[in-house]
């Protein structure tokens, strides 16, 4: 369970300021289903509406990163930083636009490698080279 | 410094099986430059071939996501899990590849999206909707 | 299930050390509920003693913070090492003490706004002002 | 160094939207130190107008809990992230909001107990008490 | 849940690569107990082959560190980085080899007092000593 | 730098209850020299006192675990929280406690692996085995 009551749509849309959020992610997402996440953020309406606004201009379609690398960039943060709310929602919205299998296969692997090598050379301290280093 | 002596390249060469991996670095890379990271594990020469190789095979271009993808992928990993050399190595990496100016915003604004809803999840302690759950 | 069995009170008290830990608890927290952490500790008495008695000497009421910050700061570390126990736990502890919805949402605002400036100054990795260092 | 030029004010204010952002920090903090962070994101100016405005709003000093509070949770979620930049600029903030140094130490008291028992209920896997689980 | 469906061994051993190493895993362990992580990455033919090949050689016992040792350096990793199934399954481990209650307590403490340090460290951001940098 | 000022050993003595953990470090360590963290934590008089007794009494040489491997916890703990200062600090104490260049080198290849895995077992958020569960 959450720290908070997770509102149902009705109880949450009593509140027109989150009525108003609710109305755009189903316009932005083209879906009536409003996710756990919103649900649980309702009982804070300032901040569920910094949140939603400032998610849907990151993650919209009219960016330089297609919108499927954005979602393998979130499941990459969200799994380093453990979130299972994240990786789980994140990994359903990356296969609704089309992650295919063998492309989830080799996502798993970059980030088990990353794991890997982030480890050792913190465990091993390795300083920058100077190559690496912007002009 | 390092937990270890980064090793000189021709201290490093020495061992011929490190010697060999440095050849195999450079033949797959394309370039003389051998970075710290490999003649730091020089030091470690079993954990040296294990890791190259297998690092080899996970970043090679003939996969099911493009060589710039794998790199995001691999920095998002490396930022949550703070590790400043492998942030630097494959940023400088990406842009070797093509990460354009307007990309790279993009990308930061995707990662620190994800840190604020990781953060803000963890915090609610969110359930998973069951319609993100594997059928 | 935890990797201990959680002991019951009674099983637990059985252990003269574990006993005297259990009251004091009573004592300073003026209840009977002994939670679930003190509980799996009590499989290991030093242990148990040890965390207790600096628990208690360090959220103590007669410091330089009130209860309630000391509650939030701790909430804070527990989102940010992702411990959902330490969460659940210390949210309700801030509740009890008085905290409002209003200010669970400003910590929960603050806390987002931490983890994305986490990110973007780790992925950016910006060296620290001359100002913020102490003279 | 950063993986982006830390831009002059100067430089970094040739662009409009850049010095619209820097107006409003100087007038916003009362003073005309604009630090590293700012002038790292200057580099992306959407992003670094997001964060500001965002930042603005969730550490103004007209909420519900007061700005010493807000620094304490801030940087204890840097120090668990471990964001050093993070944690040097925002203990520096704290100082001059009035932090003594008695707080300083009982706050840092706190911080290693909640890191302490967030390792001991991770390593344990301690469940959530019912009582501490939301009506 | 998982993020992809946990094979049952009739439905994983149908791809001949995975009978190949599930037989291996069988014959190292000398059990038939094939555990869930294996049975989710054989939905990963390629990457269950590279990681039980890695496994089998870093855990086996024909090494310089003793087999109980490396289970409590593979616990303490885990529970850093929080991975529920990794600290379950390797807190059985150990225990399959002999760890003893007393032992278990210890590493707690000891796994305890580096969280906490490491909180402190991090929090005061202490400068490496000349002396525990390698010549 | 650090967040206070490391204090000279004078400076720092100056305190009789500084000079009592200071003596009494000299004489447990069997050595004159005292290491930054000593030195920044004395500042903080009551902190120092509670860290450094707790610290004697868990890394004390009587216990069930020997010397060496509790180092090698307290390493890998550091590795995956990132304190620099720690894994450098106890990485030299292995050493002084006569960690062979072999056993570091199977230490980092475990400490990779569980990584690896902490990685792969999250991004696929496989669930626990019954037969992992304590009876």
């Amino acid at each position: 369970m959450a720290t908070v009551k997770v509102l149902s749509v009705t109880d949450a849309e009593s509140n027109p300021r989150v009525k108003a959020v609710f109305d755009d992610i189903r316009a932005v997402r083209k879906t009536d289903f409003i996710n756990n996440f919103w649900r649980g953020l309702a009982n804070q309406p300032e901040l569920l509406e910094a949140t939603w606004n400032r998610l849907k201009d990151v993650m919209s379609a009219d960016g330089n990163l297609d919108p499927m690398t954005k979602e393998l960039i979130y499941m990459a943060v969200s799994i380093a930083n453990n979130c299972t709310y994240c990786i789980k929602s994140h990994t359903a919205a990356a296969r609704a636009k089309g992650l295919t299998d063998e492309q989830y296969e080799e996502f798993l692997a970059v980030v088990g490698m990353a794991f890997q090598t982030n480890g050792l050379v913190t465990g091993l301290q390795i300083p920058v080279d100077e190559a690496f280093e912007v002009a």
